[in-house]
């Protein structure tokens, strides 16, 4: 069978607009895998985030990452704890995506409108130093094995659930 | 700086429990890109969906996978619409992620309990062939650039919905 569009499809809708500019930051780490950044930075534009931190020198891949590589603001560190304590300090609460014993289920969850979003490392989770910085911590429900979300996969969720709430900006 | 973990993580908390098997099945066509299908597996076992149709060849990358590959029935088929009808007539409502003139807001959208998710190819999205099949269409709403989310990503917007809708199975 040759695979064909059906006359039902509008593939590439323009985007739904917003209001005001989305008030969201995504931090990354140094991720060990460097398409999970591609992957973040293509999901970040398309849920209409300009803005997205990361840490070390992850390549991000345009076929990945599509226009969003060129329509974002990639900032680049060394590390994450010194800028986060600034823009706390300009506003942004500090949320990570995380598993502690203190954690919120993303699924009753309440986004502030201005926050940063931390990631963390796929196999360290959110460094230590930047733990006590943290505003909120919210993990997400796994059901079964693996027992544990891709980090590309789980921000694409933490992401959603934020747009939902803020479908305007 | 050297990464550490937080002594507050709980990295790998035990899944949550079900009261009942999830009445998902994630059917998925040949993709261009196989890693997809690894993505979707890994994501699909975290979600305890425990059936996915694949079809053609695409390899499950065990690295991307991890252990859904093994937790999981993945199904092998040449092509999706026979197998579609089947389900159908064994009472599983066929919903379709896809942006058509009539589909619905992720957002707003109340998923029947006992589904297919039929997903689509990254270019050509579902195939002609199975959009007279299907019960509903949910598309979800893009924001920015690229204005199309990944078919994986777009896999975990909808499979998170479901579960937030379903949190007991």
């Amino acid at each position: 069978m040759t695979s064909e569009e059906s006359p039902d499809h509008v593939r590439h809708r323009p985007p739904t607009a917003l209001d005001k500019p989305r008030s969201v930051i995504v931090a990354c780490p140094q991720f060990k895998s460097a398409i999970n950044l591609s992957r973040i930075v293509r999901l970040a534009g398309c849920c209409g985030i300009e803005h997205v931190i990361a840490c070390g020198n992850n390549r991000i891949d345009a076929t990945v990452a599509r226009d969003a590589a060129k329509s974002l603001h990639i900032e680049r560190r060394r590390t994450l704890p010194q800028r986060l304590v600034e823009l706390k300090a300009d506003g942004f609460s500090l949320i990570g995506l995380e598993q502690t014993k203190t954690s919120k289920d993303l699924h009753h969850f309440c986004f502030p409108r201005k926050m940063v979003l931390v990631v963390g490392h796929e196999r360290i989770g959110i460094d230590a130093s930047i733990m006590p910085l943290l505003d909120e911590v919210v993990e997400i429900p796994v059901y079964g094995m693996p027992y544990s979300y891709n980090v590309a996969t789980a921000t694409t969720m933490a992401l959603y659930e934020y747009c939902k709430q803020f479908p305007n900006g």
